[in-house]
């Protein structure tokens, strides 16, 4: 029995609540929420657990084994470096820090210490990442030669992140956990509309090695929610949209085989369209694979899929993103100055 | 009635075919088209049209008042300043010319001669577009912070022209019309899969000097075919989903408040979401509208709207978008070899 | 403080536990279920409930005020009947009884003792079926001629009931709720395709005093989840799709102008297609506005939308479409007999 | 080379006459209409064959081969009856005739005379019919338990026949092309909103011998338009969406395994919910194969699939619905005006 303690109970602290409370495995020792009403809702709720203010109790606890570490992203590296320090095991909300040094960090002492550093990116124990991966892993898509997400919709502006902090980690992990290999080169764009420095539209462009291209359009801003990824290979191509209840996953078995051609200067692309399919995908919650996940790695019976390393690199991609999307936000900026003094002076 | 030679009857040359010969003040004088058997059919459905292998006989015939050019991008230029030479008004399928040289020569001698120079951006007279160019400038929608497009499917890949210059005339010139200004600057990226200098993937950012951001998602090997464009307004939103037969168009009563706060550093945004419309959106065929409004514009009847300048500002954003892409294909590449030398090194 | 049994904690049960426990003004204080394994749960979540294995402890308990039934049809009759000559409120599961004469019984009970009896039929409570019921009312559809549904999915096979009982309480209690009388005839077809004796598929056709036609396509049968009504109106026509997320609820601005003509035999019929909207559907959970509305009914706030009364001409329309429906499939079963017989004699 | 004419050049003529004049075996020799502008305008566009206003020169024309009967339905017989008494062969539109006698006449005349008697019901040769036939003629989808169709849209209202004529035929012919028996036993009910005695919605469930159940819900007076038939089998499940672009068949791989159960009164079903699979759906225009079949069947080298027996059949259950859905009305109106006496002798 793992004894846990959950850190922050917000929009996402909930779910964990929920799901930490019902694994058999794991034994909910601690809870701590900064908001008084909240810790009094928790106390009548789970009596046999410990309702703290403040995290450091839960460090000094040397009956916690494991910290869950849900509250904002700016205090991730602080708390999860105290609990290593104090020899616990560690699960830190997505994005894992603020800063690849921070993650490195967090790193270094957990392979010091021989301790568990997990990162929680739910998305990859969902049934159709896996199946994605599946695909792609079988070579039933062949080659991958792009993959493009659409990742927009209305709010939910958060104060101590942009719009690519907050979406971007999703299809970062699924390229992450299927390609294995960060990007050649990334590019930015995007836009602030609500707040001068905080981007809510963004648009990412990173290539790989292997002749494969990735977008990503990220929005707060749009009234129609859209959460669909696809993926073109050289043998069949697949889009996942999760907000199709019925048909999540479709596989189109269409392509382009190319001819090259030693007559003509180009190369001309022969078209194949076929079936779709739509495999059933089902399974438990994501966030019940995670927890289990987490309790199965710190006893040793699973490597841990989404490690500090994991994480660590998600990061380090987010800040090459973040610093083309400044850089891009500062020519713009400057484009929009001189076309201003060219008006002027005329 | 207005004598009218076409020239090329290709994909897009037999729909102007079709229009020009049922438009009751235009006569369709001559055809030209370089393929033997395209003429020998010709020649029995249009008895009483000349038919032409070459478009320099038009150009010599004294009785045509007009030439629709609808042959490759390559030949736009030289058809249209020999017409144009020879006193002859002159539409040219989009885009009008491969470079802006070209194309404000053209705009210089039409107005020198005084004849009308039109280009067909049939888009325009969509009775979508123009639905969404009433709810722009009515104010109904606020003001503009974005424009998103989508357009994307599986081939037809083109010879001569690569995937920027084939789709972005769609949204550029939705955005001339629109906004009525060139973007302050143009970002691109892209990939090319099937021939190494011809992108069949491009996504595109114009940033306007009124706090518009426009994003381009251009796609010639997505299994799927896409063709949506969302516009995002202070009061309401609006979708173009032009494969949505029923509600091809749907406002959004939805939107973003902002509220500056003074006492934190940050906007914090108010959501509103209300009711969606469709209005109902019929119409004429385009072209129809696009023939009747260059016989209008040649008797002077109407200013022409589409006109060489119109044109040559298209032409002009395309080849800044190349420019940029071609940028980043550039740079692209050189990070493969780097890291390919680092790999090498090591 | 209103002191409530639950008795019944199945798959609706469950729903009724979650929503009468969180009501501020009520106290659950007794749950009635026959499963060992399920009242022990029962004891360690809702520890200040007392727990019983049998009905009749509930019954005998002078502190309940109200009881909640929750149980198969065939026991709701003397449940209810009990719990209401103990002096008990009483709310009842859709379908009130397997019978109108027991429905009648409560009903009488219910006014002689001035108790409450209340029907759970959550669907009126639902926010898309008040906003069909406001268009209605406020005549904006206009006078309205039919009434479509379809309401088709694969399982789940109930035991006690047949397709008919399961699934037209829904479009029943929508068409008494709102055009408030009972239907002048009905007439029903089907088909038992997994027993002998149990229509899995019924299609029920009503016709109404004021020249509507209501249909109900009923189906456990169906790949396909589908939960679509139509109402055709003489002004607009509405469809609420209750698996469509984005869009329950379209209101069409199109209909159908009769001409009657003298000159000619036949009236001819002018159609106008216009606009579409869909009005923003929301509000709190359904069962929670039932829970409170019972409240309030018993405390002699509000006047019991669904009382007994309308109960029981829920299971009066029940009684006559199975009637209908069995009258045809003994049709069906002759005719095919005969053909046999047909056959058999050549 | 076939000699045809064509009578009637109404909204199904003029697609005929589209296919007719381009089938390189078939020379349209002849082409009627009662309309003189129609008239006219076909003289210039069909310079080659001879243009009538009445269908009698057409009988006296020794040169003419076969009749393309495309008049409404009342005049089918007589022009078919002289058609065939002149010797020569006759296709009709669907639905064959007016009544059975007429057409159980014409097919004895056509075998008497040993000339081909087709029926155009062209939605046998559309491809998705034919991926549903194969999928049930090879046992794909088990044995099939039920068909459910929705044909529904805005008008058009015909004054000739009611909509029971008008878009029966569709599924009738569909299934009877499949299923290859006529219907055991037909119920019906409707409404006619327009005209008294003219339904404009139309409920029809028809059962055959071997356990298969069909509905059709059939109307004029819906706002949105719907052609969808569902198939439900054994063993997987089919749809047909005439009007999903993408996607128009779609095969289930769900189902019901039905476990007979000794020890309870009841069967229980089992569910199965597996992929969605959509085949790729292409070919030629389902006319051009009409008449491709008409040739081919005249010159004896295909046995003719849509005979005048077929035509008859179809023709056949038409009558049968109609007589049910007239009792039906009949038996409504009795219900109404007992009702009525009721409350007025109250």
């Amino acid at each position: 029995m793992i004894k846990v303690a959950l850190c922050g109970v917000g929009y996402w602290g909930r779910n964990l609540l929920r799901v930490l409370s019902s694994n058999p495995g794991i034994q909910l020792a601690a809870i701590v929420d900064t908001r008084l009403e909240v810790r009094e809702r928790l106390a009548q709720s789970f009596p046999s657990a410990a309702i703290y203010e403040d995290a450091s109790s839960v460090i000094l606890d040397p009956n916690i084994d494991a910290m869950v570490i849900a509250t904002p992203v700016s205090s991730h590296y602080s708390l999860a470096k105290a609990g290593l320090d104090a020899g616990k095991h560690v699960m830190i909300e997505k994005p894992m820090c603020g800063s690849s040094e921070e993650a490195e960090d967090l790193v270094a002492r957990a392979k010091a210490y021989g301790l568990t550093l997990m990162v929680d990116h739910t998305f990859l124990f969902h049934p159709a990442v896996r199946k994605l991966r599946d695909l792609v892993a079988s070579g039933t898509l062949g080659h991958i030669s792009y993959f493009d997400s659409q990742r927009v919709n209305l709010g939910l502006f958060q104060p101590d992140v942009n719009v690519l902090w907050d979406l971007a980690p999703h299809d970062l992990s699924i390229l992450d956990y299927r390609f294995a290999a960060e990007p050649v080169s990334v590019e930015a764009s995007g836009y602030c509309h609500v707040n001068d420095k905080s981007p809510d539209i963004a648009y990412i462009t990173l290539h790989y090695e292997n002749s494969m291209v990735a977008h990503l359009n990220l929005s707060w801003m749009s009234p129609v929610k859209m959460r669909r990824i696809a993926l073109g290979g050289s043998k069949q191509m697949a889009v996942w949209d999760d907000l199709n209840r019925d048909e999540p996953v479709k596989i189109y078995d269409s392509g382009i085989t190319i001819h090259s051609n030693q007559d003509r200067e180009i190369n001309l692309p022969n078209y194949r369209i076929g079936a779709v399919t739509s495999p059933r995908i089902s399974g438990p919650e994501p966030l019940t694979e995670v927890v289990e996940h987490l309790r199965r790695s710190i006893l040793g019976q699973e490597r841990c899929q989404t490690d500090g390393d994991f994480g660590l690199r998600i990061v380090r991609t987010l800040e090459r993103a973040q610093s083309a999307l400044e850089c891009s936000l500062q020519q713009v900026a400057c484009s929009k100055r001189n076309t201003f003094n060219i008006i002027a002076a005329e």
